[in-house]
């Protein structure tokens, strides 16, 4: 038992109306326990091809977990193609028609029962994983060894399942290698010279661990994947490779152990007491929303402003009035008085300051679009840095933007 | 020429480290030229894995395209899988050469120009699509009328070339269908109790016109899909059905034809020439930039502020401290005053409040995990709504909740 296969059912992905993030989710939670996704099918609600689909899942997965499907409205044929596929008939099963039936009544919906009743019609031979979030169950099968769930689609109603049910179970049933993943963050060095300069310590790597390089935005993570049957002796043995990697690359190395720029920060932050603010433009409040997204970042962001008329930097922030005219709003002078108006409206260590065009409309002032400023000012000293990002949808840009506003922060305090 | 099989190759994608965001844009674009994507493949980056999906998908698919996998560093495969696939060789292409070389001069890194170079091999028989946002080009192999097309996995490398470059060159060699679709935005109706109230209509429908359920929060799009060749009846006979629709839905329907909820907002204000501000405490910033995510939005956006700290609240906002003191931060007379506090600060005819507990940890006061209450004031009116969503992780959290407020204000909004 070690690969798994997902499916996940829907035109509502293969239109591209709705991003998959059920199947990166479930394949986060198997590899933390040592199942490897080897495939992702995405199919539509259809019974024949469902049926392929968990044919060809079935080829190379012991495990086949399927999304979507299952909902109370007519386009979902996912329950009957696994009847089908399974030799198998669909009934009424009353347990889970208790459980529907309550669930409808604590939501004081007793009245739209009729339509959801088909919703406790499963398989027979199905072992049922109850849904606390929704009305759809979750299925479990089993044919020669193999196991195939399946799962509603909606995000909210899939982590649980997945968490606090299928997690559990699978680990309980099966007794799993351990996994043990380290990813070492470095800015500074394009992945090409990156891979270059450790090529060496690369290919002296041992059979267990496995590198991959992920570029995000301007940092490169490098993961190390190391599988084994001890716990102790992978750790030890991961750390010992990366502290052979660490001196290749002096000096470019953000963190060796935090995935994400914003835990990262996080981490920092904590460790050195500093609060920190936001005062944002061009962002729009993605930057506050990535540093929020932390857990327990009450503790440092003590607050942040997106003063997006350009009247309210001067009212709020007390940006002088000639500065926007003489440098225009998207300008380095403007981010400095930002940072300098946003520490002193939050009291805090360190405020960041973003202003620029994100498109796609040319600014007021005629800036290209793409162009961004933005100061980080830690006590009273304070940087401001230029961006020039022409081909990022609107979206994208923000985004990009507050990740490379967080990751200079961070290069930053640790070079202080 | 009507169906697209997508693949996306790469690790990091089937290890969850990444969400695959570039099948739904393809998707996207694809549907807007009248290709359907029948199926979307993940697969792992080794060659035979390659070749075998490659196989699948052009046995349903006239048309493959394939992301990821052509970086240049060693673990990206896809490449030679695709010579192997066309029984091809890889050389040396002079053109990509010297657009590389053009492309790395410009950013004044010439000097890593050899380990790149690897990228200036392409199959001999692939027309090669450059890219002009990263190193890895794209390439177009034809077998027997089928098309492959192989892009890297880079998302804004990937929506130029499928932008500018792929979808023009589908067009014109190509006659399409056209594809018209709308979308009916429908709040406050369970999706079981809905499909019940439309199903005869449903049942009714044209056979080239095709309906979606698609849930989002507490809202459920109805999608409807027509594809036929003429235009202009198509959108003629949409329009007819979407009328018949209306009467059944009465007073539920917040939308005819945008679909997301920041850009119906915008429709309304920029129609109603309103303002509107925004106070954050546990969407942190989100909310902001959700609605300065639409392109225009300066025009009624005023300005937001995350008064994360209480004492923020108090200082900025104007929040009295015996509020917090009787009722605790996390209450519906905090949400008021934060309103009110905002609405002046900014001075916009609309604000938005939200205060609540978006987890892991508990909230400072003791309120539950997953509480939040927010205000939304319209000139001298507010109205203040309660949610209670424990199950949702703290991001998915921050985005429903803003959702939700969108969606309530618009629902005033129409309603006033």
């Amino acid at each position: 038992m070690e690969k798994a296969v997902l499916i996940t059912i829907g035109d509502e992905i293969l239109s591209g109306n709705t991003v998959d993030t059920n199947s990166n989710f479930i394949a986060t939670e198997l590899k933390n326990i040592g199942i490897k996704v080897t495939q992702i099918l995405t199919i539509s609600d259809e019974i024949e091809t469902i049926k392929e689909a968990l044919n060809v899942a079935f080829e190379t997965g012991d495990l086949v977990i399927t999304t979507g499907g299952l909902g109370p409205t007519r386009d979902d044929k996912t329950k009957k193609a696994l009847a089908e596929y399974f030799n198998d008939e669909i009934a009424l099963d009353e347990v889970t028609f208790n459980h529907l039936k309550g669930y409808m009544e604590r939501r004081g919906r007793a009245d739209i029962l009729e339509r959801n009743k088909e919703q406790a019609f499963v398989p027979t031979k199905s072992i049922v994983f109850q849904n606390h979030y929704g009305t759809a169950p979750c299925m479990m099968m089993e044919l020669d060894e193999k196991l195939c769930y399946s799962l509603p689609g909606v995000p909210y109603e899939v982590k649980p399942l997945i968490k606090d049910q299928i997690i559990p179970y699978l680990q309980q049933r099966f007794s799993l290698h351990y996994i043990h993943t380290r990813i070492v963050s470095v800015v500074g060095i394009p992945e090409s010279i990156l891979a270059d300069t450790i090529e060496d310590w690369e290919l002296a790597l041992p059979e267990n661990i496995a590198l991959s390089y992920l570029p995000v935005g301007t940092r490169v993570k490098l993961r190390l994947t190391a599988s084994g049957e001890n716990e102790e002796q992978l750790k030890q043995r991961t750390e010992e490779e990366i502290q052979k990697l660490l001196p290749l690359v002096e000096g470019h190395v953000i963190a060796v152990s935090e995935d994400k720029i914003e835990n990262i920060l996080a981490e920092m932050l904590t460790e050195r007491n500093l609060t920190i603010s936001t005062a944002e433009s061009c962002t729009g409040g993605e930057l506050a929303k990535m540093i929020t997204s932390v857990s327990g970042s009450s503790k440092y962001f003590l607050g942040g402003i997106v003063p997006y008329a350009t009247e309210k930097k001067i009212k709020i922030l007390n940006v002088s009035k000639e500065t926007v005219d003489q440098f225009t709003v998207v300008s380095e002078e403007v981010a400095q008085e930002m940072a300098k108006g946003c520490q002193k409206l939050f009291e805090t260590h360190i405020s960041l300051s973003t202003t620029g065009v994100a498109g796609p409309g040319k600014g007021e002032d005629g800036k290209d679009i793409g162009t961004v400023y933005y100061t980080i000012r830690i006590n009273d000293k304070a940087e401001t840095f230029k961006l020039y990002m022409p081909h990022l949808e609107r979206v994208d840009f923000m985004n990009f933007v507050s990740q490379k506003v967080i990751q200079d922060l961070v290069s930053l305090l640790i070079n202080s």
